[in-house]
């Protein structure tokens, strides 16, 4: 990124590293829809010659002299929140909001991202995790930030076991989340989203319904097909700034709209006086920001290694170069229909 | 309540009850808020020859015949909202959601309520509780609803020991909350409001700072005082459809705000976007409805009897006849500023 | 049963019925452990002529005159813990404690049993769950009891995503407790058991390691299989007296042992002091009872209606006449090693 | 301490630090109850010539060159249990298992304490505390252990606002969990014990009913006080091997036993089987050790400086110079009957 709206490359030095740091090379880069917020929709403000990318998985290259455990030739996968463990927001079990709102999210924020030659991780010991043997490259970079955030927002909303779900939007977040459902015990899951290869995934993945929001409103189209009723959770996972309307008229009485979208416009964000109940209808509204660190990174390896579920088939578009990054990125931000997610694979 | 806009008393039957009702004669009553809503702003929609209140100590005069635990005589709290206990809502763990959104609350919404001769109880073994000896009539009936709900605030604020509170708004039920927000182990707390009456209570209560509007904006004053960090929870008693804005402002990343206030206007209420963290900062919402019950309602009284609380401190206005309800009713309408809640007593 | 120790039948009248009950025929019986206990171990003490069975599919036959939903005719799923919906453990969130420890558990335990030719249900309208045409009497059965119970042993084991689990016992409930853990995001999945019969099940429920204790201490064992850590959450749905002490011992510093075993003898049940941590290692042991109630059935079916599991894999042998109940239940205390669970079945 | 059994004053040279460490000189220290396990029970194996104490406020006099905010002459809390913030542990939520389990636990466990001219503290820009001006040391020192580690039994046992609470044992700690218990909405408090110098701190801190088990059973005491039904929350504050009985007895269905006791002996801990409802009763034992870091420290801090307890009511007897240690332990060790706490005071 060389200013809001200009992408290219740049030339830098290889970075150097702090004594708790390690230097990677990138095995395999996916660019993010939050790349094409910061560059083209200046979401986060003005940057300069920043280099974009937070999801990758890497080769260790080089670590600081106080880390211990992470390796010069170790495989990891690089979690896209990189917190600070010791900070107060950490301790009070915040851990993605270390230091500042969103803190803990630095690549291609606060700081050179993973789109580049080299690039480094904070805190390499406790927020890098060995990438298991079982996993390519390729589907370890779908864990870092699509699954990380998605199953947040399953996390988040309290499903019921069997309870019913309603999943906002089903790009690679939103299968994502339709997964995360499923593996914290729903039962009937709505996926409202239309592309056919989205709906493909959100079948495989656990969707039982699949809502078009061309066939009319959709906490309408939500409400009539529980009876009037609602559902016990809403996952809001894309849409623009009057989704929690939707979100909302799709929540029962007693439920919880989990968000994990990224509200990107408008100074306020909506929601529906009547069906929030007045503010007293027990549905509350939660928020978050994709979990990092080493922990996180190996309990949803684990979900690979286990058979709970497969990242691959976030996968639409494979590339091999460096150099196709930037191919990489404007996919992401032209959205073909036949997109989920591109890779750039650069080892296996 | 004869319908919208306008109040007047109205002779009816004395209710006749079902098998596991109560019929009760009212020991003390007292206006809320919300009847005001209810009668000048229409909020519940229109009504005709509604008896209003839904905040009563009483006394049992007749019960059916499968009531077994309640008996003639008995003095008695009975809570604002008197779930079906046996419905889906109250098995999700969400009671006050039965049978509708906020379909717990029925007193003069769904059926007439105590501000009569005689008013009857639904399930009255299971939402009606002995009034114990040391508690007088017009103390109790502080419980029913204002502790019930401003508790019910700081419960759902998930207040770390020792953390920070602001509670916004210091009518009845906002000091509830200061008084909850102490009883759930909160350090500090912002009370914000000015009126004099309501601030010494709200001290009493255990407010240690006072913020007032009239010094600025709401949430730069809170952020100031934290070294521009926010409070660990907001409990929101009061303001217009725009309260959400300074709330969320007040909030720190990773935080809850949590709603009592009824919203009686407007289409949609605005959260505040940047503050909000893009709806990534872990800054949840949740709302409620008053719990009630018998369960609730006893365990309230303990905060009495053992000494936690003093009710007494909400009543600033005592009548002792029930022609007094119309200028009761009427000072909730008015609130002069010497005012927090009068009461009517009928009993001892 | 006609005394501990003694089994045969009885004739009894039909059982009347009060304004909120429903009389039922049962479509499908099964015998439970528990029943052995009860009849062979006198595990909650004498009975005499004592209706046994709580896990049944019934048919309405007749409704009291405040019943509303239920209707004569319905096929419903009778949960084998009834509680009365308005107590005060309900309330407090414990429903299977109503008016007792345990006193949610009603038949076989304070009245007769579903082991007849009609038996009869409390609130019927809260606790009856209409059967969903999708699913059978006898896969029906299933749900009542064993996924209620073991699916409430993984709830209660606060299982992070992807995190390990060991179950241990693989009788029906501990096959139950694998799916349920499962459904809650598990990653690996130690199944601790022998029978050939149990492990395949175990497999297709989620299971990915299967543990048998011939081969060693289960603790020594699982301990050794996680690199000297322990699990994340331990199961605890079968053993005798000491088993506990092999669920500590398999749990690590921070997790769960979530017990769903009915202690049947002994004055007490041992934790070992080391592996606890010395009461400091943040090793907590929850504890439970089946929950029941309409709700939870509805959920449940949930699971069966959107392909969540297939509860007929528990079933191993199939009866089809009321006469064979004695033989079904002498199966449970025989426990050949083809047996996982009989079914009665008396409709379709 | 030189050995199990036998203490004294060894030479050491002043440790050296690493880069994120601090090196302190106590300002106020503290025998535990603890010291006196570990030297004259060996509760935690043998040690030589391990310097005693972890429960200390310090003045930096050095610090590591990482450390960014804590500064030479910085005075600060230093909390007993100092975790690594970025272990899988923490990451986890379970700081204080960090490494192994008790690992935060360092001071007089894997390291020297503070009861020596010089200490160091890991991760000082996470782990200590500035003290406030307005708590003197022998009072910040009531908070590092003794009130961190009660007011965490409280937390632990998920008291609902007005519920009843037994605190079983009545030294340092279990007075901090009364008053932890009254800061969690506690109505009535039963105190179990004797001493008529912690009967009265138990009484200024929060407990209405005094038990001793003098009287009788403890368990039929409090049940026969809660009309046969036993407290919505136990906390095990003290007691040997076999408390958790006493413990589970006063226990009701539906409630949590809170343990915070070391159990320093005997090969399991039982648990009373038919109290305990078959293992069935939803009578949860949570555990845990006392919470460390910069964050808790600060939080409770904030209970001192907004006025919502006084911790220098823990402490009978006070000194003022190093060599008084040995006599400060010694009380510790034989617990005269005026004692609750000894401090010895190097500052102010």
């Amino acid at each position: 990124m060389k200013k809001i709206g200009e992408i290219g490359w740049v030339e830098k030095d290889i970075p150097s590293i702090g004594p708790q740091d390690a230097l990677l090379k990138p095995l395999a880069i996916a660019p993010c829809t939050s790349d094409v917020h910061t560059v083209w929709e200046g979401a986060i403000g003005e940057r300069h010659d920043l280099i974009l990318g937070h999801e990758a998985v890497g080769e260790v290259v080089e670590v600081g002299n106080l880390v211990k455990n992470i390796k010069v030739g170790d495989r990891v996968l690089v979690p896209a929140i990189t917190p600070d463990w010791g900070s107060d927001a950490a301790q009070r079990g915040f851990s993605s909001q270390t230091g500042a709102p969103l803190g803990g999210w630095k690549y291609s924020n606060y700081k050179d991202g993973s789109m580049a030659e080299y690039f480094t991780c904070n805190e390499a010991d406790f927020n890098l995790a060995i990438l298991p043997e079982n996993i390519s490259p390729a589907d370890g970079v779908m864990l870092v930030d699509m699954w990380s955030t998605g199953f947040m927002g399953a996390e988040n909303a309290n499903i019921p076991l069997g309870g019913s779900v309603a999943v906002l939007g089903i790009g690679a977040v939103g299968l994502s989340a339709i997964l995360g459902a499923k593996l914290q015990g729903a039962g009937r899951i709505f996926a409202v989203g239309t592309r056919p290869v989205s709906v493909e995934v959100a079948k495989e993945y656990g969707a039982t319904d699949i809502i078009s929001y061309k066939d009319g409103d959709t906490g309408d189209q939500i409400k009539e097909a529980t009876d009037g009723e609602g559902v016990d959770a809403v996952i809001v996972a894309g849409g623009g700034s009057d989704i929690l309307i939707d979100a909302v008229k799709s929540a029962r009485a007693g439920s919880v709209v989990s968000n994990i979208n990224y509200f990107g416009e408008g100074e306020n964000i909506p929601i529906p006086r009547t069906p929030w109940g007045f503010g007293m209808a027990d549905i509350d509204i939660h928020t978050g920001l994709c979990p990092g660190g080493r922990t996180r990174m190996e309990q949803l390896a684990n979900i690979v290694t286990y058979g709970r579920g497969d990242p691959s088939k976030l996968i639409t578009h494979r590339f091999d170069a460096l150099e196709d990054l930037e191919e990489a990125l404007l996919l992401m931000k032209d959205k073909p229909r036949n997109l989920i997610k591109p890779v750039v694979i650069l080892g296996d």
